[in-house]
Parts: C-alpha cells; sequence; structure tokens
C-alpha cells in the first residue's frame, strides 16, 4: 500500500510537472476545443505572449501531444491538432472546469 | 461561443488557482486515500515541511476541503477529512495519475 502510494504520487508528479506552469492546460483546452491556427488560439487565451505560445507549442509538438502540419500554400498554412494523447488529458480539464464553476458556487454560498 | 469559452477559461483558472503550489494536489490526493492524522499525511508526500503542510490544511480548512475535528482525549487527537466537494477533486487526481502513467508509456516508447 504505501509502496502503490509511492508510485501513484510519483505518476501525479510527472503530470503536474508537465501541466506546470500557467498555460499549458489553457492551451490543451483551446486546442481540444478545436483551435487549429496559432492566431486562433492566441486570441483564445487572454494574457499570453506570440513568444510564450510559440515556445509551448514547440515543447508540446516535441513530447507528441501537438500534431503540426504544414500546407504548402500561398500564403503557408500552419495548423495545429491535439493528438489522442493530448485529447485524453484534454477531457480531464473538461472535468476541471466543472469542478471550478461547482467550486465557485460553493464558496459563495457559505459566505453568505 | 466565443463567450462560452471565455467563461470556462475563469472557471479553469480558478481551478488552476485553487489547485497551484507544488502541495496541494498530493494533500488532497494522501486525504482522499484515507490518510486521517497530520503524521500520516505528512510521511505520505515526500519532501514536505512540516510548517507546509500545516499552512496548507488551515487554507483547506477554510476553503471547505478539509474538516477538521478534535477529539478531547489525552493526548488529543486531530483528524483531517475530506469533504464531498474534496472527494470529487480527488476522483479527477485519480485520472491525472492514470494519464501520468500512460504518459510515460508513450514518452518511453516515442524515444526508443
Amino acid at each position: 500500500m504505501a509502496r502503490n502510494q509511492q508510485n501513484e504520487l510519483q505518476a501525479l508528479q510527472d503530470t503536474l510537472y508537465f501541466i506546470g506552469g500557467k498555460w499549458r492546460i489553457p492551451i490543451i483546452n483551446s486546442i481540444c476545443n478545436g483551435n487549429k491556427r496559432f492566431r486562433e488560439i492566441e486570441r483564445s487565451i487572454p494574457g499570453i505572449t506570440t513568444r510564450m505560445l510559440s515556445k509551448e507549442l514547440k515543447e508540446m509538438e516535441m513530447s507528441k501531444l501537438v500534431k503540426r502540419t504544414v500546407y504548402a500554400d500561398t500564403p503557408v498554412l500552419i495548423e495545429y491538432e491535439p493528438t489522442e494523447h493530448c485529447r485524453s488529458f484534454g477531457k480531464i480539464i473538461q472535468e476541471m472546469i466543472k469542478w471550478g464553476e461547482s467550486h465557485r458556487a460553493i464558496v459563495l454560498k457559505k459566505r453568505t
């Protein structure tokens, strides 16, 4: 049991490390919501800088979370799409959103 | 649709703010796993300091995530238990653990 807790904690810390930072989760959420173009993703996340989004997308591509496709049009069209693995985290994010909404309701109720 | 994305992002940022910091999620996980005594919780989370755990538990009690019960024995027995609201987050954490395990498997596979 103690051993199991250790393994679980390790997997949890891996996940927390992965979603670390302010932007990773909002970016996954945006891409899983169907935003594909760099500017679309950027616009959907208030406060993110172009530089930061670019850096995050590169990292996510390396971790096989995002698939980047370049269409050789003029102008060149670049699309970002979530991998299956990324979508499975997207589902967790949806639950975090629901939880955040209910948390707000509970905290507001308790205060009145 | 844009409006809806904004609301969702707000709820998500509330959640991220709530789980912010290195220790909140491991503490919720530990308590949801049945650890009740301060020392039990402390031992289940390698690296946490007594001071930090104490601070976190106080905050979580104020946010109605943890119920603190004092039994007037000698010595005094204090137990921490998750509220229903906390348990619902515990379920999300379980999914994060599963995701972390599969993420590791995927990353290791891609590298070989």
